[in-house]
Parts: structure tokens; sequence; C-alpha cells
């Protein structure tokens, strides 16, 4: 990894705005802005003292390119370790690409995506799975993926994978020193504390483990599909959900989000709508297509809201759950939709009661009328174990931090196992050594090249 | 205009990115963020320095929103004139609007378009036409556009038309103090020095009057139609232009320019291309509506090239160039395509010479193999009255100053007029009164809410 270069990039969203900030850094961060910068005293930013915000012109070649402010911050006081430099310009996308083209002709080079944080990782700034963090935090469109993003970023999860690294580092001493003294048969480490010590690790490291079913729906949304016969109400109930929601996001305006149009957000929760076509039996092929994606996406869902006329019988409605040939992972709730028209207490006395559809919850709403339309956010908040959220619990998001961790639980299942069936005590310390090492690559402790482009070509370009 | 309030809005351009800033301004712009910043090291934000940066939290109502960095700048000095605070976050769209919302609920309010600017304007940190010269400035896409709106931000405009006035000022005053003595008949300006001076003031609005010409040309582009008969290679030609283009304009990867297809770039100059359907003379009513679409294009185009085939006769070109009916202020360019298939002098030899369709240039070309191109370019600079770019000359680019110089034009002309045919001193100066008030809505000495709203709206929010 090469950081003895002078990075920049156009650190905030690509366009046109009131302003935007152009970002350096590296050894040569100031003396590079010094070649373009000409304050009103002129006096050099060099000679300017950190976290100082200074007034004057870029200027390249004496043309004059823009008036500025620009920000210094002095190595190791920022954001990656090395000194910085932020030029806030006019926010016109002609002048941002001139400071640009001028920071490079002038000894910078242009910075790939995620090399900010690439450094800030580095040059021990955060850690790895804090840096993955950074990403997501900049991603995040909830509340819950925010809070989980800032929980990373802010170093939670390394937290608790260095406490289980520290335990395990203790462990593995104790047995190594067992070895090394092997031929005077002493046992160092206790066998009962070590079994203990092990299972309490395998707890925590499957508690992460669990926790990320949790987190990738936080993170992705829940995906939800609404089925149903032709004429049912779907398009109706999803414009119900989403009108409510709308409401909620558009209390500032000009926010601008890119296709509400079939995500809404209860509590934090995303709940992303799979559109279907309506299901009917027929002999046309084209149809028969149609349908036959509506089935693919449905096995796709994690919940599916199965919406049928208030006029449907309980049998055909039974007949339509079977049907789905639901897996042991999905979520069905039933809504008989257009209550409106009947008196509710009859048709939930003909339909057999809330408990008839055991165990898939039964709602009998309006989505027309947005009657009893408030009991369905319970439902589907219901359906995400979102327990966790309540608690400060770390939550495990991530696909790379969730495969290290499945070999970390394997290889502490094998430890256990070995303490408990008091197999020779270099073996177990081969499973310990195994389980720091992946609870290493989470934190960045052991990583390569490759891994670190991998995680790092993701980001945007700036951060 | 009310601004005892203070502000607030994102300053960075809308979508998700590295960073995004978010600008307060107005007596309380510290107070508020204090309520919701917490620093490392528990100092108040009002306690700092101005133009220092302080890392810390954003925290409301006790959750966590984001990690940031915050600016200070003190009244008067920051860009409104007030206390402005900046805040630059992570640039989730969602971390921006809960910080957005955090701020109103604290006791700021959303800017309205262009209202830190607008301020400036009020607490005399700019005047309008300086204020209008940021917006033209955030706008700008060429390089002439940018050096003209950047010309007049910093007052270049401004300090022409303060000269002006100055001028005005000392002649008024000499006028009003003959009238004071009138009954005496005694001459405090000389004639003579009078009407050198109005002349001399007559000669500057005339020359800002027609610099609009060029800067709006600048500022909007210059509008140019291909015409020509089917296949003769006007696509091919456009292509050819817009690759040349492309080759410059994506020197730095991630360079995001809207329609691109339609605009080139000469020295800095815009050129627009309008899309013309080929003429050919035609029965067929929907191809006839088609064409009459072209000539209705072509007369809004300033500048016309008329492609034709190396095969065409000189006298069917000549019959085509009156078709056009061009008007005297529209350019035509006559380009004689495919050249490669045949010899060059021949060719040229046949159609008369360079000077055959004078005052028209001709030029022999050919698009697909890019032969003789480059003369394009020349030739379509020439169209634009482009010297006055090389100095450092005032341009006017802003219709509202246009129309307010014409105004101040008018009424010099009737002072010189009343001057040279010994006018009475009063009908005079009632004459370069006139002039002032035109001159000093330009620059905003005379202005009332409804110009400021109607300038101010057309900015981005969080100018």
């Amino acid at each position: 990894m090469e950081t003895n270069t002078t990075i920049c990039a156009i650190a905030t969203s690509p366009g046109n705005g009131a302003i935007a900030v152009i970002r350096l850094s590296g050894k040569d961060a100031v003396s590079i802005t010094d070649k373009l910068f000409r304050s009103p005293s002129g006096k050099k930013l060099s000679k300017q003292l950190p976290n100082t915000i200074h007034f004057g012109s870029i200027y390249f070649k004496d043309k004059l390119i823009d008036e500025v402010l620009v920000s210094l911050f002095k190595a190791p006081y920022s954001y990656t370790g090395e000194d910085v430099v932020e030029i806030s310009c006019h926010g016109s996308i002609f002048i941002q690409q001139q400071i640009l083209q001028s920071l490079t002709q002038s000894g910078a080079i242009l910075a790939q995506p995620g090399e900010f944080t690439l450094r800030a990782f580095i040059n021990g700034k955060m850690d790895l799975s804090q840096a993955e963090g950074v990403a997501d935090l900049i991603a995040s469109e909830s509340d819950a993926a925010h809070k989980m993003a800032m929980n990373q970023m802010r170093g939670g999860f390394s937290a608790e994978i260095g406490n289980l690294r520290g335990q395990l580092l203790n462990l593995c001493s104790l047995l190594e020193l067992e070895l090394d003294f092997s031929e005077e048969d002493v046992e160092f480490a206790n066998r009962s504390d070590l079994n203990r010590l092990v299972n309490q690790v395998l707890k925590v490291i499957q508690h992460l483990t669990d926790s990320f079913s949790l987190g990738n729906v936080i993170k992705t949304g829940v995906p939800v599909a609404i089925v149903g016969k032709p004429n049912v109400g779907k398009s109706t109930l999803l414009n119900t959900l989403l009108q409510e929601e709308r409401a909620l996001v558009s209390e500032i305006a000009g926010t601008t989000r890119d296709s509400i149009e079939d995500v809404i957000n209860i509590k934090g929760i995303r709940f992303r709508f799979i559109d279907t076509a309506g299901i009917r039996h027929t002999t046309d092929t084209i149809e028969t297509l149609g349908i036959e994606r509506t089935f693919s996406k449905i096995s796709q869902a994690s919940v599916i809201l199965l919406l049928a006329d208030v006029v449907c019988t309980k049998e055909e409605i039974q007949q339509q759950i079977k049907e789905l040939k639901l897996t042991q992972d999905q979520h069905l709730i039933v809504i008989i939709n257009k209550i409106d028209l009947h008196n509710k207490t009859e048709v939930e006395q003909r339909m057999g009661g809330s408990k008839t559809f055991n165990p898939y919850p039964v709602l009998f709403l309006s989505a027309k009328h947005h009657l009893y339309t408030d009991q369905l956010h319970d439902l589907l908040l219901n359906t995400v174990q979102s327990q966790a959220l309540q608690t400060s619990d770390v939550v495990v998001s991530n696909v790379r931090h969730y495969e290290a961790l499945k070999n970390a639980l394997e290889a502490s299942q094998r430890a256990a196992t070995g303490l408990e069936t008091d197999l020779p005590s270099d073996l177990i310390a081969q499973d310990i050594r195994e389980i720091l090492y992946y609870l290493g690559q989470i934190t960045g402790e052991i990583t390569t090249d490759e891994i670190l482009g991998n995680i790092f070509s993701k980001f945007c370009i700036g951060k």
C-alpha cells in the first residue's frame, strides 16, 4: 500500500450545489495547496495553525479559479492521520473540476474510492470493521441502519471482538506454556476454567453470528410480497402504506429520496415491496409465465401479505396459502380487505376468528378507507426480531464479518469439544489460534492487500 | 426583509457523498449548534475562537446522529456578515435530514433559496450585481462564463458602475448648485466640460450595453443549426465535433456533465447544437410539417452550418442559401462535405474558390475522416466577437442589468442632446438623476423587495 503520495478528490456529492469540498491528504497536502492559494494577508498555509480556516483565492498559472475557504488539519490529528486540507469552493462542477485539475498538475494524485479511509486504517485511526462502518453509515437510509452503522464506526463491534480476542490470547498463552513444559506434565490452566472460558467465547460468537439475520434485514430491508387474486386491492394497500410513510418523510421540503415508491420505513426498519402480478388459474401462456414469475418472486420474499376479498371463504384462502408453498423462514400475514363494505364482527365470525389460519395472523381491514391499517405496521414489525434494536447490542450486518464469524464459530466448537474430550493441549491451541485468526480478519489485524482492495473499492471517491 | 432569524440549509449538492455541509447563519447560529454539539473536551462553541474547526458529535434528544466537524465564523467576518456555523457531516441523505430537522427543532428555520447571499447583500458584504455573480458562478459551465461571473462577483462590474455614478453625482451637484443660484445667472459648470463628461458616460454605457450580446452568448451558449439535404452528413459532422470535445472534457474520471450530447466548448465558448431534420422539397404532409419546424429552428440559431455534398453544384448551394432567409444578425458557414472522395483542389476550382459564397465563408472537409475539421472551430469562434474576452473588459450578461443599462442609455442620450441644445439645467439634472436611478438598480442602491425576491428565488437553497 503506497501512502507517501498526496491524494485529492471531491468529497461532496457530485453535481452543482451552493458549495463543494475538495479534500487532500498526504505529506504534501499543505505545500501543494500553498502553490495555488493566495490569502489576502499573503501568509502561507504552512505557517498557519492546525484546525483553522482561511479565506483566499485559488490561482492556477495566474488564472483566478475561485475564492475559497481552506481548512487545515495537521497529522496525526486528522481523519486520515496525515496532513489534510479541505478546500471549500463555489459548487459549480466546472470550478470543482478546475481545482481538481490544478491540484493534480501541482503534484497531487486522484484518490481511489475509499482511499482516505484506507489511509485512516493504515495509520491506525480506525480498524477495518470501523472503516466498513463508515461506508455503511453513508449508505444508511433508515434509523436502524444508521444506528447500527454508527455503533460499528465508533468501535462497538470492534470492542466486542477485541474483548473476545483478549480472552482467547490469554487462553492460548496458558495452553502454550503447558506445551513448553509438556515433559513435566504440568497443567497451568485449570481444565474446567478453560472449558468455561471457551464456552463463554462460543456463546458470544454464536450470538454475533445469529444477529446477522437481523443485521442484514436492517441494512438491506425486509423483502415483502403482496399477493392475491386480481382486484382484491393489492395496489390500494401498497399506496395506503406508502402514503402514510410519505407524509412522514416529506416533513422537510427538498428531500429527494430515490425509489421511495416501494419502500416503507416502520420504526427504523425498511420494508421493500416486491411487485407481483395477480395470481389466478389460467390457460393463457403469457399470463402463465407472469404467474410463474410471481411465484419466483414470492420465494425471495421473507414476508408475504396474502390479500383476499371479504367475500372469500375460509377454505378458498386456505387453498391459496397451500399454493404459496412457504418455507420455514417465511412469514405470512393474511389480510381480508374491503371490510368497509361489511360488518367486521360478522365477517370475523364467518371466517372463524383471528386464529383461523394459525400460525399465520389474520387482519380485517379496508385499504381504501384506511381502516385498521395501523395493525399491519405492528404485524410487519413483528416479523423482524427487533428486540435487539432496543438495546445497544452489537448487530452484525456485514457479509464478510458473518463469514469470518461462522469460521470462528466452527473453530470454537471444535475447541469446546476438544476440551470436553480431553484432547492434547497443542491441538486445542491450534483451534484457538484459528479463532483468533478469523476474528483478526474482521478488525483487520490479519488482512491482505486483496481483502483491503475489495473492501475499499466499494467506497465512494472522496471518502 | 426579516433578518433576526437564524437560517439553516444543506449547502452541498443534494444526494449521497463522502461528506455534506450544513450551514447556519444568524445571531443564534452558535447557540443553536451548541444545543446539539458535544465536543470531547466539553467546551462550548461559544467559547471558541472564530475561524476554527472543532470535532465532536451531534446529539438530538440524547440520540447520537453523527460525528462531525464544525467550522465557526463570527460576525461580521463571514459570508453573510452574521455569525455562521458550518457542520461537516457524513454524506448520507438520512444524516443530512436528521441534522437539519434537529436544527429546525432547536430554533433555526429553513433558509429560502439564496437567503444566505441575500443576507450578505443586506449586510453590505456585496452589492446586488455581485450577488448575481455568485449565482452565475455556480451555474457557469465554461471558461468564458466562469471568468465573466468571477469578474462580476469580485465587483469588476460594480466598480465600473460605481465609477460612472461618481462622475454623474459630481455633474448633478454642479447642475443643482446652478439652480440654487439661478436668479443670479451664474454658471458653475462649464458647459463644454459638462458636454465632454456626459458624452464620456454615454460612451461607457453604450459600450456596456453593446457587450450584452457577447455576455449573453457566453452565458447561454451560441445556438448553432446544422442544415442541409438528407444524407449530406449532418449527424456525422455533429458527432465529429462532439467526439473531439469529449476527449477534452473527460480528462478526469467521474466527470458528470448533463446533456453534453449537443454542446461543444471551443476555447471557453459554448456552442449549442439545435437538432434539425433534413430539408427537401416534398408533398408529404407530415414531412412538410417537419421541414417547417426546421425552418422555425433555423430562425432561432445565430450560426447556421449549411452542409452540402461535394457533388452539389455552386448554383444549387446558392439556391439553398436563398431559401434559408437569413437575417442580418445570423452567421452562415457553407460546408462542402465528403471531400475525401475527391481531389480537394479540383472541387475548390469547380466551386469557384473560397470567396464564391461571399460574404459567407466556405469550407471543404470530410466529417467522416476528420479532414480539415479544425478550421471549422476557428470559423465558429469567429462568429462570436470574442476579442473582448482577451482583455479584462467588463461584459454584461444579465438581462436585468441590460434592461437597466438600456434605460440609462436613453436618459444619457437625452442629457447629451439637452446640453447640446442648451436646455435649462433643471431638465438636464432630471435626466442625470434618471441615469443614476437606473445604474443604482444594477448594484442595488435602489431596489424593492419584489426585485430582491425575484433575484434570490432563482438561487439554489443553501447559497
